[in-house]
């Protein structure tokens, strides 16, 4: 049950943009993206937080994709994860962090990429 | 903007517990075990596959879990990341971590703790 699970931190992200600060926006970016990368979405929960930020995961047949903003300091952190059970989703979980990346233009980043799973199960 | 990603691999649970079977088990345990956890729940988003197996996640005001069940592999991958911004809540998820995983009962496992942030954010 291998899988890929991708990790971004951007910084000094735009900040004053619809998707950095509000959930129903930020929501919409995350399914239209992963629906974009040929992902199957399954559900999905975004909370805006006051003054500002939002937190959201959708869920996909794939496996999740996680995003946490904070608009006070132009910070994002992202989580894409993608189970490779019968297919290899890799490339479509490369796909939906880069297009996610473009559209909340970091101007610097970290990024982890951690293989998960394997052995028996 | 500190924080801590814990990530497991569980191998060999218990396939046949309501909580690896049904959306509505696992959902009803997780709530319960982060709130358990001294976190704030803000929403929360599962889905039941079919013929088996179920994908959620839930939001925290400290970020989130997420969990995903294999029961035809006993097999389960979760994760708790918390940020640390106005306190450190490094404490309560491991303490939900380590409660999933009793309720989960995993025979082996694989587990890494990951340190996200920093920087000037």
């Amino acid at each position: 049950m291998e899988g890929i699970h991708l990790l971004g931190e951007w910084y000094d992200c735009a900040a004053d943009t619809p998707e950095m600060t509000h959930s129903a926006s930020l929501r919409a970016l995350c399914v239209r993206l992963a629906q974009a990368s040929s992902m199957t979405v399954v559900g999905d929960s975004f909370h805006q937080f006051e003054p500002q930020g939002v937190t959201g995961t959708v869920l996909l047949a794939e496996s999740h994709l996680a995003i946490h903003t904070w608009p006070e300091h132009g910070f994002v952190t992202i989580d894409v994860y993608v189970c490779n059970y019968t297919t290899d989703n890799t490339a479509k979980a490369e796909r939906l962090f880069r297009a996610m990346q473009d559209a909340m233009r970091p101007q610097r980043m970290k990024f982890q990429a951690i293989h998960r799973g394997g052995g028996d199960a």
